[in-house]
Parts: structure tokens; sequence; C-alpha cells
């Protein structure tokens, strides 16, 4: 077990009983928790206004502006946690590799990563890299006070995935196919992808984040199989890395219903769903005793405000059956998202109490759908 | 039950005793059956050459020039089957939609459609506008002699994506708002798009193919509650049409593994299994009693002769616990896929007997991993 510093705002108590940390460890919250992921971001007219100018990676390596995206939506919505504004490239981009985020694309390699050689040759993320992500994170917990900070990092496939192909693709093929073709260099490839994402994520832990999320937007690409034997270990490694700090950690993937054990034997205190399965059923799959994250859909918060909150009481009901509940969406919030929905939607899931009946309190309050 | 005519391939007995008709109906094919999602098209050079300087959806119009890509894979492959070379916005377009293949991007609308009005207007898809479908099976099924031709098109779900987006996108976050915002609209655009997709089917079916396939390409960016509110009943209208006409109609769908049996209960006297779930899973989802159809995965064909074979034994293994089973990838052949290593892939798979153990046999000839 790793030791947080004094100062840290777990350790020294100030969000240890935020309704977040409360719901990821099972406890009972004052209020229902709920954040969105990609909260902070492209939906927002401040955000918009802020990155004006400056490209993608340098406004996530500019400590006070990254303080100030990841604040922005905690400040206009009331959600319950920030979510440490950065990209799953940045440790990559601050180990010393080619990579950009092209706007409308994704990130983009100066070159595929998929020989022998080149994984041999990959270089060392230092810790002294790591800090414009330290200063961030302290400059953003100083702001956000009680409300805890959530860190995140790319799980090593994802990662992975990116750079084999040098690019975003929809099948990652160039990645699934080296993991067949040259399973050693896919093992030494994983293994950097894991430390760059663990060191990534104690950078993060250590200067101030509360709990923490391992993305696998891509998992859902692969089999069980090949998850399991190829994928899982690398995962685990990182979330053991960030769950020796004793903080709740939380395992999303995309697509992945059908890992979603696989996922969980690999860590992870909390489970994040993805909207494709219901919460219930996630709990069945567990066989219960893990908290649960999720999963309003996404679409429906274009879909208007009848439809958008009955669908999120039946999301608050099937999340009932988990021991601790946080309320997000099923996968990021559209760019197209009008804002004062989400502002209106925190609010709504705050008004229900945490010891009632979702369904049933709104038929007696006449909210709701 | 419709009828067809007495000179069709499969009622004259022409395809009846094909390995694919066979394994399709749960009957002991002469040999393993396979043929391979995309097997017409882009990996192979004799069809870029044919294709030069005519645009995607003008040689899916030419009845010679389509007749001639559906049967270059079996020429050259020796596969069991023709798909016949189409895209499923086909379709669409004959019934006067504004639609065309952008390369590299797929089908772009020259407007979305997503309105109550918009909806209302669409177009009805004429027998008329049909005949170059049927001419061009036609010309397909006198060269393809007794090699069953398949028949395709797209599922209603599908089709609706691309038509309310106006383009291909990675969560079909519009059409998936519009079936919750406005359930009428989705329900009538999905009504128009299942009668195109049933007529596409029938046109192919009367003119001469032994087989159909319905394509879900997109349907796995359901939840299992919405698949089967809001898709399954239009795919059912498909699949029933199809399967009216007595012969194998197969139900596939990309990612769909936890709806496979929503899929299923939807129709098709096939399920279509991606890479993603083994066929033995897939086999006890669905409860024993379904021939099934998979699933190689596309990124081992670039993973060496090693690793393809050694994961192709393991299909056929898996494959075997259903009672019929035709090799295909689970998903399409990539477009830079050496056509060398299709080929080599169908004698190999045509060379395992039908009744034996393929990893014993394997191991008793020293063939494969």
């Amino acid at each position: 077990m790793l030791h947080l510093p004094a100062q840290h705002p777990l350790a020294s108590g100030l969000t240890s009983e935020a309704s977040l940390i409360s719901a990821y460890t099972g406890k009972t919250p004052a209020r229902r928790p709920v954040w969105f992921m990609r909260q902070a971001g492209r939906s927002l007219p401040e955000y918009r206004e802020v990155r004006q100018g400056t490209a993608m990676l340098d406004s996530c390596l500019t400590p006070d502006l990254a303080a100030e995206i990841t604040v922005q939506p905690v400040r206009r919505h009331d959600v319950d946690a920030g979510i440490f504004f950065s990209d799953i490239v940045v440790p990559l981009k601050l180990a010393g590799l080619d990579v950009d985020i092209e706007p409308g694309v994704g990130p983009v390699f100066g070159e595929a990563i998929s020989t022998a050689e080149q994984v041999a040759e990959l270089p060392e993320l230092t810790d002294a890299a790591l800090e414009p992500i330290r200063e961030a994170v302290r400059l953003t917990v100083h702001q956000l006070g009680s409300t805890p900070l959530i860190g995140f990092a790319g799980a090593p496939f994802t990662l992975a995935a990116y750079m084999v192909q040098g690019r975003p693709s929809r099948d990652h093929l160039a990645a699934r196919r080296l993991m067949h073709a040259d399973p050693d260099t896919w093992a030494a490839l994983c293994a950097w992808t894991a430390n760059v994402s663990a060191k990534f994520l104690a950078a993060q832990i250590e200067a101030g984040a509360s709990a923490a999320q391992l993305f696998d937007s891509w998992g859902g690409s692969l089999s069980a199989r090949d998850y399991e034997a190829l994928v899982a270990p690398s995962s685990a490694k990182v979330l053991a890395a960030a769950q020796a700090y004793g903080i709740p950690v939380v395992h999303f993937g995309v697509g992945t219903s059908d890992l979603l054990v696989s996922m969980h034997n690999a860590g992870g205190t909390v489970m994040g769903v993805d909207y494709r399965l219901d919460l219930d059923r996630a709990e069945e799959r567990l066989g219960g005793g893990v908290p649960l994250q999720g999963n309003i859909d996404p679409a429906m918060l274009g879909a208007g405000w009848d439809a958008l909150s009955a669908h999120t009481l039946d999301v608050l009901a099937r999340g009932a059956a988990a021991p601790g509940h946080v309320v997000n969406l099923g996968h990021g919030v559209p760019a197209d998202t009008d804002p004062t929905v989400l502002t209106r939607l925190v609010e709504f899931i705050h008004s229900v109490p945490v010891d009632a009946d979702p369904v049933q309190w709104a038929a007696a309050t006449k909210l709701g759908a």
C-alpha cells in the first residue's frame, strides 16, 4: 500500500466524505453523485473561449489552462467531481513520442510503431516530464476544494492500438494483427504503455486526485479470449498501481458488455458501464458487490426532456441494485449537447432522495416522465 | 410461402446439393463450405482493374460489371458461394434518394433525412427500378452454375442510421436520438427502409439467389432494449419476407455478441457471428439448433500462416457444436489483404474432412499450427 501525502484532499479528509467517494466505496452518499465523461470540453462555450488559438495538447500541458477547463463544468453544472482535463496520449507526448491531436481526427503519430526495433527504442517517461501534470492537478484541487478530482489514463490496449495504427481506426486491425503475428513485440509494447499509464495516473493521484479512471475506449474490438490473454494482464498492472494508493479506481470500456467480467477480473474497485448494458444486468453479471458508474445514453441528451428524465429514472432504479452508484453517461458528452440540459439533468438527479425508489418518487412528485 | 420460379437454381436442383446450402440447412456438406464477407472487392487486383474509372454505385448498377465482380473471387479462391456485389444503399439510390459512396468515407446523402415531413415524402422503390439488379443476378447465376449466389441487403436500422446522420458516424447518435425523440417518425422511417430492403432482397432471390444475408452493420451501437423495442420488428419484416421463399437466410451483425439472441428472435434461419464471440458460446446462447456462419478474425489474415491456420482450426472445432457451420470471416476482408492468403485458407478449410475433429486431424497430418 502506498501512502498519499498528508495534505492530499482524500488523506486530509477534505474529499473523503464527498458523495462521489461515498458511492464509489459502497457507503450512502449525501446526495446521488453524478459527473459526465467529457464534461470538460467542447459542449461548453467557456471552454471554446479559453481554448481559442491553443492546440489541444498545448492546452493539456499548460497547467493553469488545464485546471481552468477541468473546473469549468463543476462550476456550471454542480457535478460531484472534476475529471482531469487531458488526453490519453499526453503521457506519450511527455515521453517524447511524435504525436499530435488533429481536430476532427484524433491522435496522429509521426510514424506507426509496430516493429520490435521501434518498441525496443521507446523512450522512458521520466518523473520530471510529468511536472506540468502535477502542477495542473495541484492548481485544480486547490480550486475544487471539497469536490473530488478524478484522474484518468488510457488503458494499455487503447494506447497501443493508436500507436500501432499511427492514427485512429475503426477495427484496430494493425494492433490486433500484431498481437498474434508477433506476441513478444506486442507484450513489450503493452508493458511500455502500461508503465506510461501507471506513471501518468500516479502523478495525478499523488498531486491530489481522489479517484482514478482507466479508459479502455477500444477494448470492445476484442474477443474475450484475446482480451484475457493479451490485454488484461497489462491493464491489471495499471489498475493495481492506482489501487495501491487506496483510492477508488473506475475501470471503463466502450462496447464491452461482453467483457465486463473479464475487465473486472483485471481490476478496478468500481466498474464503469457503457449505455448498452442495463446496470441491473451488469450487477448480475458481476455477481454483486461491485459499485457501478453509468450509464445514461448520450443519445438521450438530445431526445427531449421527457425521454431523458424517464430514461434517467430508469438508470437510477437499475443502479440501485449495486452497492454504490455514481451516475454518469454511458459514453462521452456529444460535442453538440446543449449545456443547459446537462445542468438541468444534474439538478434533477440531485433532487431524487438517496433513499427513495426513483420511479415511485417521480410518480408521487409528478416530476420526471 | 412464396414460390421460386421453376428455373431458379435452387428450385431446379442446380444449387440445392451445394455444400453451402447443406450446411445452412443442417445437412452434412460434401466439403466444409467457406466464403468471405467482402470477398468481391478491394483486395483483388482483377477487381481494381475492372473498377478503374467507374464509380462504386455505377459499378453496382452496371449488370455485366456487377456480375463479373461477383464471380471473380469464386473463380480465384474456389469459395463455396458468390456474394452479390452491391452496396446496402443501392436500393435507396434506386428509389431516387440523393446518395453516393465517397471513396474512403462511405455513403453520403445530399441531405440528412430526419423530419416527419422528409420521411413522409420518401419515394417508393418501384419494381421497374430494380431491373438492373435482377439482370445482374441473372448474369451472375448463369456464370456461377452450381455455386450458389447469396443475395444481401442492409438491415433497416443500419440504413436508417445512415439516412438520419446523412453520412457514416461512429455512434449513430442522430438515429438513436430520433428513435426516442420522435418514435412515430422513427417507426415510419424504419417501415420505409424495411420495405426497401425486403424488395431489394426479393429481386435478388427471384432472379436466382439461393440464399440471402441481412447485414446489421451498426446494430452493435444499440442496447438490447432499444434493439428489441425499436429495431427488431423492422428487421423481422425483412427476414420473414426473405424466409417466405424457403431459402436459407443469414442474419448478421457487427459487435452484437450481446444482441445475438434478440437478433435471432427477430429472424434468420442461420446466425452470422462476428469474430468477437466464439461459435461454441454463440451456440450455447442460442440454445442449440441454429446453423452458424463465421467467424475467423480478419486480423488473423495478416498475422502469418501459423497463427491463421491454428485460429482457423479452432473456429472449425468450435463451429462443430452447431447443427451446420459455414466458415466465414467474423467481419469483412480488409482492403490490404493478400489474396493468396485467402486462396490458401480456402484450400486448407476444404482439406479438413467434414467428419474429422479439426484439431486432432491437424495434429495427425502435421498440418496447421
